[in-house]
């Protein structure tokens, strides 16, 4: 006997396997789940994905993922188009969504420059990036990616790419999380902090 | 906007946050993870959901998941059809196929008894073991189910549905597990396992 008893277990089994975090036995106890749950659970969510991928479009100014030719973000006639704040997936696009501090447009580079994942440059928008500005308008770049070491290389990268126009280029304020104690800061965090002092008044009344 | 930007990407994240283990952060993680790779990783892992769900047979004798009426260890002339061994689901199945330590057939519960999730016998295969049993042949019944409450439930519950057949009714040996240490046993197993000690011959050359 092949070990799973069935090719159609093995088949789900491994196609489950593939994705990130999920390793063969966690995969079988999702089949098993879905076995068990009336039929429509597993029709739903097969049907789901497959839609997901097949009808799926991006953006065509900020590469957002969007439902239709120019996302919700880029055709609101509210938000400010002359800022642009460039982020890594739409996770992030959520994340300062959520915040509701933020009244600009985006830029999804789709990644961060990471050569041990063999993922460079023209894996990423850049240059579509680069073309936005190129057209005019935008006065503001945001760099809003992770503060690691990937993160930092594709700032470079994108500074470089943009420092010759005529624009402020930013990057998100770094320093201690608020609610943190500072003796459980890492040193680097609190050594920039300190070099990067801010004046009192700006943090009040935010 | 809604707060996914796109309805594909929404529903596709609740039907994967359905599943167990599986909140809607490690939901859109694997969204994007999906939609970053080639078409066909989507698509292969919704069509062999779809498949399984459609496609999956019992085995007509034991429940287990098979893709054909009887499945293979019921069918193979050399399994000794006298010993049922009792069982929750196919991975247990698996664990103790892996062992190569038994010979005989299985008949596969579907759960355990476990009326916190409102599982009741009538939910399992129980009624079918014993028209199994009714039907002769059997000499022995090993119960083989998890050594917790639930499992002890299951277990006597059916032992005392099939203890006035002429058959052996005998569950799987509980004690320390090997390669423990006496220090770290919980005292509950600690205890039987000295009311239940067995004859030293019987542990060698095994």
């Amino acid at each position: 006997m092949n070990s799973y008893s069935s090719k159609l277990v093995e088949s789900a089994v491994n196609e489950l396997a593939r994705l990130p975090g999920i390793g063969k036995k966690t995969a079988l106890r999702l089949v098993l789940h879905l076995l068990k749950k009336e039929e429509n659970t597993a029709l739903a969510l097969g049907n789901s994905l497959i839609k997901l991928r097949n009808e799926i479009m991006f953006c065509n100014e900020c590469f957002n993922i969007s439902d239709s030719e120019v996302c919700e973000i880029c055709s609101n006639q509210k938000r400010i188009k002359e800022t642009i704040c460039v982020v890594e997936d739409i996770r992030d696009v959520m994340a300062i969504e959520n915040t509701g501090q933020y009244n600009g447009i985006y830029h999804i580079l789709g990644g961060i420059i990471s050569p041990m994942d063999g993922i460079g440059p023209n894996d990423l928008h850049i240059d579509s990036l680069v073309k936005r500005v190129n057209q005019g308008n935008v006065n503001e770049i945001i760099m809003a990616l992770s503060t690691t070491i990937e993160g930092d290389t594709t700032n470079f990268y994108i500074y470089k790419k943009l420092k010759d126009f005529n624009l402020t280029i930013s990057t998100i304020a770094r320093g201690i999380a608020i609610g943190d104690e500072l003796e459980y800061a890492d040193e680097v965090t609190l050594g920039r902090s300190i070099l990067n002092r801010m004046p009192y008044e700006s943090t009040l009344s935010k």
